[in-house]
This record gives C-alpha cells, structure tokens and sequence, in this order.
C-alpha cells in the first residue's frame, strides 16, 4: 500500500498512474516532461529513447518504471523486448550500435551522478556520431528518470506482477502518447 | 566549460539557465514543474518548499543548485540564510518546526533512494501534522532535485563563484516565478 491514501483502488492505478490522478497539477509538467523527451520528434527513435529510460530505471531497481519502460522501448524496436533484456544484463555485449551504448554509458553515469558524466563519456559519444542535442537528451532522460524513480518508490505505489499489464499499457502510450494517458 | 556547445557565453547563463535556452522544448515543462512544487499556492510555505530544494540539492554536490536554491529559500524565510545554513549543516540540531524536520528527513531518504523512504519516517512527519499532499510535495521536490542536480553537473554547467548572481536571481524569482524567469 502507498505511503500515502490516494483515495483509489492502487491495483487499478499502480506506480505513476495513481499519483496523477492524485496531484493533476504537477502530473501536467510530468507528463509534458515525458512526452518532449520520449515521444517528441527527435533524431533519436523513440524506442532508444524509451531503452535509456528503462536501463536508468532498471539502476535504480525501481520495478514499476523498469518494466513500464521496457514494454514502452521493446513496443518500439525491432528486435523488441529481447534487445531490453540484453542491455539490461550486459551494456557491453549487447548488440546496439556504439553510438547508442555510449549514450547509454553516459546514462548509467548520470545515474550515479551528474558529476561522474566525464568529458571522456561524452567524447566517446560524439565520435560515435552524437550530436550535442542528442547527449543533452541523454542526459536529462537519466535524470528524468532519477527523478520518476524515485516519486514512483518514495512514496510506496504499488507495481504489479507479470508482463501483460505493462504491455497494455505500452500499447495506449505508442498510440496516445503520454499527454492523453492519464 | 559545459560538455556541448551552448552555443552562448556560459558565464552569463550558467547551470540550467544556459541549458534552457538550449533546449526550449524541455525547459517549458521543466519551468512548469518547478513552479508547480516551489511557487503554486501551497500548505507548505515557499520558503519551506526551496529550502527542501536547496537541502537535497547540497547532498547531491551540485553547487549550483545548492547555492541558487538556497538564496531563493533566504528571500522567502524570516530567518534567512542563517536558517539554510542551519539546515544543511546540521538537520538534527536545527531550528526548524518538527513537522518540517521530518519531512526533510523524508527529503533526505529520497536523495538516497525512492525505497529508502520507510512507513516510519512518513509516520513520524504525519504525527507532526504533516498531510498527505505534503508529504507527496516533499517526496517530489527531492525528487525532481535529483533530477535538476544531476541535469545541471551531468552536462558540466558553470556555476558562479560568490554570492551576488544568486542574490539576483532569487529577487527574479520571488518576483516572477519560475515560467517566466528564462
């Protein structure tokens, strides 16, 4: 049960979803937040986009937003939850491109924390072909999800067992978006 | 100098500010939520909700934060920078209500870690009157500080020397809020 009452059947509105509902007023920032940085048109596809935000996730052993974000990313790429799963387990043997698992160096740094982000993190990105927009995004998606973790476990919420939930909801998030979800 | 090109004289947009006018995409729901947990009318005074700000923000390391948040909770407490200092220096002996000592320990677990946040330490703010929107606040605005301090170093701002340009910034705030403060 959430550390707090949330005047609602959690089962029905688990990890994030509850807390919306119960704070509109900050889940407007929250959702646009999401939505510039995981669905907003970018050069990046939003299925690494989604990837980064399960693997910051995954750091942070935060069950809800892992698996929500890893049906979000798996929804969106190729070789679906597989690639999650070998990312998740290995960063170093997973079969994405190089400029992608810099990026995601990068992530798991600033998961740590944005004073372990090195010039040389962020050189070895570039010359895999990132641009600046894309290391900035990288970077604020880590910490967007430092943060989401945290709001998502701080206060308790409850996250549910199984995969088909979080596949349901991966399908409303790759049709709506974010901004319509709640 | 900052891990990309800003593409401006660091020195005159330092930490987020350089970044927001980087990427006006983000900055908007950035902004939005800021002004939502530190400015919107609120049980908690805004002074109180910055110092929470300026607390997390100072065991994250990032300077910037620390030292622009700390002056925006100054402007806004009776008692001043002296009350800040209180705080970060030492949370057990300072001078604050219990309600609000509880829940910067609140805000203290979740710099650590959302699941370090335990029943007994919402139990014990709730015993000092803390209610549940508060409690949700807290929690979020030390979460989204892991965020900001981590956005803020993760792309190696510069952060000002001194106290002046904090100073300013604070009376920008206090008087225009964050929305329309970039």
């Amino acid at each position: 049960m959430a550390h707090i009452d949330l005047g609602m059947d959690e089962t029905l509105f688990p990890g994030i979803t509850g807390l919306m509902k119960f704070r509109p007023e900050t889940a407007k920032p929250l959702n646009a937040l999401a939505e510039a940085l995981l669905r907003a048109p970018n050069s990046l596809p939003a299925g690494e986009r989604e990837l980064i935000a399960a693997y910051v996730s995954a750091l942070n052993e935060c069950r809800f937003c892992r698996d929500s974000h890893s049906a979000f990313a798996a929804a969106q790429l190729d070789e679906g939850m597989t690639l999650v799963h070998q990312v998740r387990a290995d960063l170093d043997t997973a079969p994405v491109s190089e400029k992608l698992r810099a990026l995601l160096r990068i992530a798991a740094a600033v998961q740590q924390s944005g004073r372990a982000v090195t010039t040389d993190l962020v050189d070895r990105a570039r010359a895999q072909g990132a641009t600046d927009v894309e290391v900035h995004d990288t970077v604020l998606i880590a910490a967007a999800f430092c943060m989401f973790n945290r709001y998502v476990d701080g206060l308790g919420t409850f996250a549910p067992d199984g995969t088909d939930g979080y596949a349901v909801s991966a399908r409303r998030i790759v049709a709506h978006g974010y901004t319509d979800s709640v």
